[in-house]
């Protein structure tokens, strides 16, 4: 088996209880039996490969190679799934990490630095309402208790932590890491351009800012026969007006900006809409590149509803920081692919990782892995074999090159 | 009190109880007894001017008023109201048709052909799932029998007619009328143009022709932050430039046309919409020009789905005919709109009317009443007194140029 088949047998093989909750369908939660049975059939892999392995308060399971130096690099991803979900979404880099140590055990080679692999046992909050739990723990920055949470059923996290042999008070001291040099988190894409671009893998230039907006639109609901069209104030056709200039904003701006959900309000037929409720996504590498498509729909809003006579209140309902990944990481993981025959082709995230929390403790960097049709959370998910070879080599080639700079 | 302010003060006298079925709005249902409230004392008004008085089988109330001549000229509308409804939304209309007679048989005056008004008992169809029920009776419309249909407490129609003392079999045989030479209605606008006018009254030219559809198209459901702009499919961005389409459309071509509702799916604000429905309302004076308008949208929303990979479907809900106001009737409404020193307008009603019933009876006219901000159902409808007044002056005039016409 080529190390790219190796990753996606272990993924595969995890689609099925004990390591899914559910028969027929993949759904590994945080700190359920599914959970644990992964941790326990990886806990073995890990320690095949002479890793030491231990388990952190917050869940994520973590297996340690040694180096010839103090320092440490982290390679990981999440571990858990959302409900009925994919099998590569997060379990594919986790994978990955362990084979890079298995080729460095199987030479029995050791770098001037520790590798730790890690999976986190909670990224998707898909049993509780909190997410990345494992690397916010982990980059000191949980900063709200979130052991009083409680799932569909009632149990509470704290709970949950101690049926899994761990203790909640543990969650509230983060770990103190000073021998971090660098998280690397290979990842499948869960979007379209590798695909687009025919390319294995990618290069992440960093996590997307994201500002979420709320925006409602007050015009005045009347008869669709009797009121003519030069006598209208349609929440609608403003809210369709902003709909459009959204999308022409974030396609200039090559960025992403969507409207996912819309009402009109009476929402009959006949009767023109007097209101109309939409939801703004807008997401970019950058806060400043963010700020300015957000600052100019404002504006393009502001004019399309004086124009047309409708009032608006649009208000901002999340707004998170981008997350940029090191350009020296991003330097030799393109190096890496190079010396893979491969074209190196960098791309933002606009999808949230493990990485984001991770940056608060040390540099990161991202390496994707090409999905089909960009599908995921969904079973369907798909990679190749011959696309997961070249990540696997590439991230060999990566830590290699990462061992032969000067500064570790 | 001027004819106008009687023809209010009736209306208001209606808006409450035993003319309401409740206290604190007004709602005059078919065959309530706040329906039955309101013929008692139209009938003594009726009588009270020289008025023959009966209830046809259908609860409409007919106030004949003898001419010199077999033949019949009726004026009327409706006297039911939706719930929490304005006053004068039918019931103006049947008050200034008996003003007209009271005029008359003030002067003691008799024209060459008798008038009948008319107070149908339901228009609205805002207790059972019926409409036009006495208008459709009179012109031999009603096809099927409505008596088995069931009110929101389970009484039918039946038990409604007996309450009522008529007898539910009445309604199988439509009135054979051959007398009858026009229908006249007058009627608040229920829209603005008349106000942006700056006119108290309007020549209806005709009923709009009508075409409902429900468009559904389906692009690709996918991540919002993942899936660049240029690889989306997303239906609810093609559903805002059909919004657009359709405004374009009706307004170039001097017509209505209306989006009242419109959904995406899923309908979460970070998943680029996978499919969006929405409904299409399309109004104008002629089949013809509603044709032109829908085979328009229909090539635009064709270019715009090709255009963006999106698939549609759009199905024809529903397609009612026009109604044409008579020509004739319009010109002799012109002149008698212009002897009262005001500008005389025609505008089409997008609305359905009783009269588009009694069109298939015989030639019909309508004048419409400015209404405030085109309010309609709803209790903050109002009408001026000096518009009524001139309604009524013009109403009185009508009928004297038509007896005055070589035909009659």
């Amino acid at each position: 088996m080529t190390p790219g088949e190796t990753a996606i047998a272990r993924c595969d093989l995890f689609r099925h209880p004990p390591y899914s909750e559910e028969a027929s369908a993949l759904t590994r939660r945080f700190l359920t039996s599914a959970h644990k049975a992964a941790l326990e059939t990886l806990a073995g892999w890990m320690q095949a490969a002479n890793m030491a392995v231990r388990l952190d308060a917050a869940g994520t399971l973590i297996g340690r190679y040694e180096g010839t130096g103090p320092r440490t690099l982290l390679i990981g991803s999440h571990i858990d799934s959302v409900r009925d979900a994919g099998a590569y979404d997060g379990a594919l880099g986790v994978m990955l990490g362990l084979g890079v140590v298995e080729e460095l055990a199987r030479q029995g080679k050791r770098l001037p630095f520790a590798i730790e692999i890690l999976a986190f046992g909670d990224e998707e909050g898909s049993r509780f309402h909190a997410s990345m739990t494992g690397s916010r723990f982990i980059s000191g920055t949980l900063k709200d208790d979130p052991t009083s949470l409680t799932d569909e059923d009632g149990v509470t996290m704290e709970e949950a932590l101690r049926g899994f042999g761990l203790h909640p008070t543990g969650l509230r001291t983060a770990p103190h890491r000073e021998d971090v040099f660098l998280y690397l988190e290979p990842h499948i894409e869960q979007g379209p351009v590798l695909e687009a671009e025919n390319l294995p893998v990618g290069i992440v230039t960093g996590i997307a800012a994201q500002t979420r907006l709320a925006v409602t639109l007050s015009g005045m609901a009347n008869h669709a026969g009797t009121t003519p069209m030069h006598l209208r104030k349609d929440a609608l056709a403003a809210a369709a007006e902003a709909v459009l200039l959204l999308e022409r904003i974030a396609a200039q701006a090559g960025i992403v900006g969507t409207v996912g959900a819309i009402s009109a309000r009476p929402g009959m037929g006949n009767v023109i809409p007097g209101e109309c409720v939409f939801a703004v996504d807008l997401r970019a590498p950058s806060a400043e590149a963010r700020d300015a498509a957000e600052r100019a729909f404002r504006t393009g809003l502001a004019e399309i509803c004086a124009r047309r006579g409708i009032g608006q209140e649009t208000t901002t309902v999340q707004q998170l920081a981008p997350c940029l990944c090191d350009g020296a990481a991003q330097t030799l993981l393109a190096e890496a692919i190079a010396a893979q025959g491969q074209r190196s082709f960098r791309l933002a995230s606009g999808a949230g990782h493990d990485a984001m929390s991770m940056a608060a403790l040390c540099p990161v960097a991202m390496l994707f892995i090409r999905c089909r049709a960009g599908i995921s959370h969904n079973p369907a998910e798909h990679v190749e074999a011959a696309d997961v070879d070249v990540a696997a080599r590439v991230m060999l080639a990566f830590v290699e090159k990462l061992a032969g700079t000067a500064e570790l």
